[in-house]
Order: structure tokens, then C-alpha cells, then sequence
């Protein structure tokens, strides 16, 4: 591990998996938002964040924010951090990375006595990973103002409502609006990349372009579940036929729109049904479900437009219906800030570490907290692409790599932010 | 109805509609094999045969018969039937038809006062339809000898063993050899065609060619459960890919292979699973189960090739392992006795009804039979081919039309004997 670095490498390891620890024993790594062990591993960050001297609270979104006063009142908050909760069976690093390298880059600040013009926030956001109760980025939404009434009534499957579980995690929801932030001037997030481009590259840090748009399409074909031995092939109206059609459909034209070199763009069939599923029945219906993901609207459009039609087409061939071709989710892609990432790449360039431009396959809370501030998010390279798994790795020196860079831009935009307007 | 047929449609049709009375009254048309309700069913029957003054009994593999003896001892015997049991939620004919049938003529030719050469025969096969013990054609495989120690010893999930059930509805393990037949002169099966042929065509029997052999295949694709929003495209490897692409080339060879024109030939995937079966990860794991059928061997082994070749090639294509392809069972077609089929087209065309040859799809207890006597099998048309299902439905025409081609073919098969071997 570089010993110039302005963050101290071990110290943050150590951390890292101090918290890692905080687990259920028989299935590691699980820190469920809203559990007990949540709270218990926010207990602990909580006594991190005031080791560190940093003023510790948790806002009205559920949020557990610290924080390090600047020097000038004005100059608003540089907002640092991501999530401490995980998925069943995660990993020790999403999330989790992103809280500590903020934990240590006010550290290390405060250890050596540097007081920013900026205030200085580290943010464990409340609930980033899809939760019990079937929302994700809980804290970021409340934070961009965009946790409304609908969701705040969503349930868990023991009936609790999301409100009163807001607030039992140390939130507010009668004071929500109050989570509703305009002073962030700058929000930084690290966090694993969760694929293998850095990895196959073998480059330090990902400078993310832009957080991928989602769209989850559900297509469902209706046949008929005739003999599967009496029915010649000509008169059966087989479902599957035309859903195996759209996955090999798929599968070409995401290859072909990621060709055009316009941006990132994916495409993935992770659910697949059949019914009444004998092996001596022709399928009657067939369900899959599709997620398409890019950092550019027009690629998807054009990907949505050719579903459709090709869809119908493949319907017809086998003389089916395409009974249901409906969009469960849809949003849009989120750009990262240009600046911040400019910043990002010259701090990578200054401390000699390679950097990339990489888009974000997936959600972070960095595509909320932009509604409201300029935000930039920075990936470190992760073994084998491996994530919300147990297997999931990041190396040390790439963990302190990462947060060198943040840390090395948080300074250089403080001193930015300071010279005269109109330089 | 017409008036002069051999036999008595009407007679048939009101026996055919009591059995079907015999049923789990929320499950209708339900009398599972080796249940409560298969027993009633076959006291129901066993009385009606012997009020045809039918000599009634259970053979040692289970089958019911009523015999009426023929006047030459040295002539063997004429055996008609199918079976009595139903798949659950089935219909009011798959089995019972063909059992009612071979009642009907036996009874009509008591009538009648004929005595034939032959003795006459009508069974009643032990479970045909696959059973609790997850084997079907139960009786049959014991006249034709080939239920064996391993098939005797299967346990249904009570915990039953197979050669116990056997025991319970009548039959007699301890003495199975005896069951082996090799007195049969002639074996005739009507069922329902459970198809479209006829019915499309507008013809009133089918005459069986041949009923198919039936390959099963697994398949497994084996690839990488990746997060489907940070894993791009080309660093992908998923396994549901090459199972769609399997799945287009099942269907696209399929109807090239039946326009050979050498025989009846299909293939379904009627089973499909994803793993881990979420939207947002890449499918590790794929599993299809192919049913292909033919009555032409040599189109089943061009088939099982090419799929070998091109799933090897399509796995290849998605860099993922084709982790099992196996053959779950295999069996030859069985070629229908051709001196019986020719008899009854000339019966069929003596009585003014259209035919036509057919191959069966399904298998029936007849490819059993075959393996120990001349073997023949007649359809006749059933409404949109639904079988299986409540909606099971043949005309009462068409049930009288079928049955009095095979007691005509009866009658000629008899006279056909009786002439000088030399002749």
C-alpha cells in the first residue's frame, strides 16, 4: 500500500471488515435494512463517525449523517458516502466501501488539521438495496424530496408500514421535508464496479459517466397446451416457441446497439415460465421478463420500439397471443456531473493511478442525490465482477487507491470553489 | 345413429357415460389408478361383464378379462380392450372407450347367439395412464412380460411398493410369468385419437400405422449468474441463450423432418427453468427437457444428432458449458400389424365409413401387446383433439362407427382363419 497517500489505507481495512463482521453468523454477509443487525451495525458506525469527531445524527430520512464544519458557512457541504445495508448473503464491500472511504477521507482531514471552506459530510444512506419492503434507495429518495405518500405506505411482509419503520430506525417522517437538501455542492460516492471491465483492463478507478436508465419489460405469449404427441407440429400454437425467439433477439440486438459505441447498453432475460411445464404438454404460456439497461435514452427507445414489433412478429409465426407486453419500470439514465468527473480524473492523474470512463450498470443513490446536487461516483476494480454475493473482493490497495482519489478531489474542488467568481 | 351396425351404439354410449359417473366428484373425470375409486370402477365393470356372460377375472399382472370361449380350442384368442383408469382431471373416454368397445362387441355377439373359432377376450389394463408409481402401461408390460423386479419394486409417495398395489386390486405377483400371454390370435385397441386429424379431416377412423417411439432429452446449460446491469454484453455468459436457440431449432427441424414425408414426427419443450430465476442477474443455470416422437427411427436419430451438434455449437456460441444432455428414456416406435390393418380399412369400407391411416402420437397399451401378438389400433375423432381434459369429447356416432369396424374386423379376422392354411 502507498505510504503518500492522504488516507490512511489500513486504518480503513480494518474498518471495512470490523463491519463485514457485523453479520448474521449463518448466512454472511447479511445486514438487512430496518433488522436488528442494521441497527447494530449503525450502532458501531455511529461511535466510528464520533471517534472521528465528526457531529453524528440521523436526519429525517432515516439517514446517519456526520459531519465537519467548514470554514466558510457559505460555501455549502461536499456530501460523501453510500449505504451500509446489503442483500441477503452479500458481499463486504457494496455499500459498506463507499461509508468507510468517506469515514476516513474526514479522518484523515481532521488528522491533519486541514479545515476545508466546505463543510464536509460522511452519509450512510438508509435502505439503498431493495428492501422488505419492495423500494430501494429509501434515504437517498427522502433526501432529493422524492419519497412520497405512495411509498411511505408501502409494507413489509409483517404488515409494518415503511413510515413506522422510518422512524424506528432513528428517521422522521413527520419532519420529511426537512431531509430535502440545497446545500450540497459537490456529493462523491465510491463504490465497487460490480463487473469485470476494470478487472480485464487492469485500471485503478472507474470515473462514471452516467448511471444507467432501467427499463423491466414483462412479456407473456398464450397458445394452447395441446398433446405433445397428437398434435402435429403445424396445428399446435406453441407459446415458448416465440418467447425463445425474443431471447435470441435480445441477445443479437443488444450486441448490436453496445456496436455503435453510443453508450452502454445491456440486456438480460433472468425470468422465464412455462405452463402447465410437462414435458408431454405443448406450452400453453410462456412468461419472461426482460431488463434492459443504458447510460442513453435513444438506444433504449430504439431497443423498446424493435421489442414490440419483432415481439408481434414471433407471435404470429406460432400463432399465438403475445397476451402481455407491459413496462413493470422504467426510468430514465442519470449523468454524472462533468466537472466533478474532470476533477476525479486530474486527482487520478496527480496521485498516478489510470482511470477510466465507465457508465454504471447499476442503481446507485448517486442517481438521486443528482436531482438535487451535482454528483459524480468513482468504481474500484472488484474480483471477477463478483457482487451481492459472498465471494465478493476488493483488493486493499484498490480500496485505498479509490479513496485517494476522492479525497485528492475533495480538496482540489474546496480550492476551486475558493477562487474569485469571475477568474 | 345407423340401425344396422353389429353392434348397439346406443347401449355403449349409456355404459360409457356410467363409468365416467364413477369419478371424484371435485375432480371430474377422475379414477386414478389403484385408488378407491379404480376399484369401484372395475366392480362396476366386472359386473357388466359378466351380465354379458362374459367368464371374469384378474390375470396375474392385474388386467381384468371377461372371456367368452370360441368353439376351436386350437384358434386362440381374440383380444380386445384398453383401460379404465384416468390421468387426474381427465375425460370420459381416453381408455374407457376402447374397454366399452370390446365389451359391446362381445356382447353383441352373444346377442346374436355367434360363436366364434376364436375365444373372445375384453380387457381392462392395469394403469395405462402414468401412475402413482411413476409408471405407466402397468398391465400391459405384464402380459407382454416385461414387468420387471426393478419396476415391481417402485413405491408410490406413500411408500407402497408397486408389486403390493398390484397384489391389492386382484392381481397376483408371486405368479406374474403367468400372466405372459401367447394364446393371442389378434390384439385391437380403440382410443380416442386425441389429436386433429380426423376431425379436420372429416373422417370417421383412423387406422394406426404405427405408435411412436418416444426419446426424452435433458439438456443443462452451465454459465455465470453475472449482475445483468454491470456485465456487459460480450463478458456475459448466459445460459438461458443457448437453451432459446435450442428451442428454435427444435421447432424450425421439426417441421423439415415432417416434410420428409416418412412418418409422423414431433418435438415440444414443454419443460424450461431459469437459474437463480431473478430479473436483474444473468441465468447461470438453463434446463429444458425435449419430447421428441417419431414412428420413423431413422428421423429420431437424424434428430438426436443435429441436437447434439448444434446445442454443442450454441453453448460455444454463449461461452457456457452444456453441462448435461442426456436421454431421460428412449423407445422404439411400434409398427401395427399390417394383415390387421389392412382388415380393418376393408371392414371400415364395407360399412360405408371413410379412413384413414395414422400414426399415434401417444403410447398406448397396444406397443405392449405388440411385443407378443399381432396388434392393431383404430381412432376415432374427438372434439378440437382435447384429451386429458374435462373437456374430453367424442360423438356417440363416432363412438358406434369405431367400434363396429373392429367387430367386423373381428368377424373377418375369424372367417380369415378358418380358411385352409393352404389357400
Amino acid at each position: 500500500m502507498a505510504g503518500n497517500l492522504p488516507i490512511d489505507g489500513r486504518r480503513l481495512w480494518d474498518d471495512l471488515m470490523q463491519l463485514a463482521g457485523i453479520t448474521d453468523p449463518g448466512k454472511p454477509y447479511t445486514r438487512r435494512s430496518f433488522s436488528p443487525l442494521f441497527d447494530e451495525g449503525r450502532a458501531w458506525l455511529r461511535k466510528r463517525f464520533e471517534a472521528a469527531g465528526l457531529e453524528t445524527g440521523i436526519d429525517s430520512g432515516g439517514n446517519l449523517i456526520g459531519r465537519r464544519a467548514g470554514s466558510d458557512p457559505k460555501a455549502g457541504t461536499i456530501l460523501i458516502g453510500s449505504h451500509s445495508d446489503t442483500v441477503p448473503s452479500g458481499g463486504r464491500f457494496d455499500g459498506t466501501a463507499g461509508v468507510l472511504a468517506a469515514l476516513e477521507i474526514a479522518r484523515s482531514l481532521a488528522d491533519k488539521g486541514i479545515t476545508l471552506r466546505h463543510a464536509i459530510e460522511v452519509v450512510d444512506f438508509l435502505a439503498e438495496e431493495p428492501s422488505e419492503f419492495g423500494l430501494s434507495c429509501i434515504g437517498s429518495r427522502g433526501m432529493a424530496g422524492v419519497l412520497d405518500n405512495r411509498m411511505l405506505a408501502y409494507t413489509d411482509p409483517s404488515g409494518e408500514v415503511l413510515s413506522h419503520a422510518i422512524d424506528r430506525v432513528g428517521g422522521n417522517v413527520a419532519t420529511l421535508p426537512a431531509a430535502k437538501r440545497s446545500d450540497i455542492a459537490a456529493f462523491f460516492e465510491l463504490h465497487i464496479e460490480q463487473g469485470l471491465v476494470l478487472q480485464e483492463g487492469k485500471i485503478d478507478v472507474g470515473i462514471v459517466t452516467a448511471i444507467v436508465g432501467i427499463t423491466r419489460v414483462e412479456i407473456v405469449f398464450k397458445g394452447s397446451a395441446d398433446h405433445a404427441g397428437t398434435t402435429p407440429m403445424h396445428l399446435r400454437r406453441d407459446a415458448f416457441t416465440p418467447a425463445a425467439k425474443t431471447a435470441v433477439f435480445v441477445d443479437r440486438i443488444a450486441r448490436e446497439l453496445v456496436g455503435r459505441n453510443a453508450g452502454l447498453f445491456v440486456a438480460t432475460i433472468g425470468i422465464v415460465s412455462v405452463a402447465p411445464g410437462a414435458s408431454n404438454v405443448v406450452p400453453e404460456e410462456a412468461r419472461i421478463v426482460i431488463d434492459a439497461r443504458s447510460e442513453n435514452r435513444a438506444l433504449m427507445e430504439e431497443f423498446l420500439a424493435a421489442l414490440d414489433a419483432e415481439t408481434a412478429a414471433f407471435a404470429a409465426q406460432s400463432r399465438v397471443e403475445r397476451a402481455v407486453l407491459m413496462r413493470l419500470s422504467d426510468t430514465d439514465p442519470t449523468a454524472c456531473d462533468p466537472r466533478l468527473r474532470a476533477l476525479l480524473r486530474e486527482s487520478a492523474d496527480a496521485l498516478g493511478f489510470s482511470s477510466t470512463d465507465i457508465a454504471s450498470g447499476a442503481g446507485h443513490d448517486a442517481a438521486f442525490v443528482a436531482r438535487i446536487a451535482p454528483s459524480a461516483m468513482l468504481f474500484i476494480p472488484c474480483r471477477d465482477g463478483k457482487s451481492h454475493a459472498p465471494e465478493e473482493w476488493a483488493e486493499p490497495e484498490a480500496l485505498a487507491a479509490g479513496t485517494a482519489v476522492i479525497a485528492e478531489t475533495v480538496l482540489r474542488f474546496d480550492r476551486m470553489q475558493a477562487a474569485p467568481q469571475g477568474a
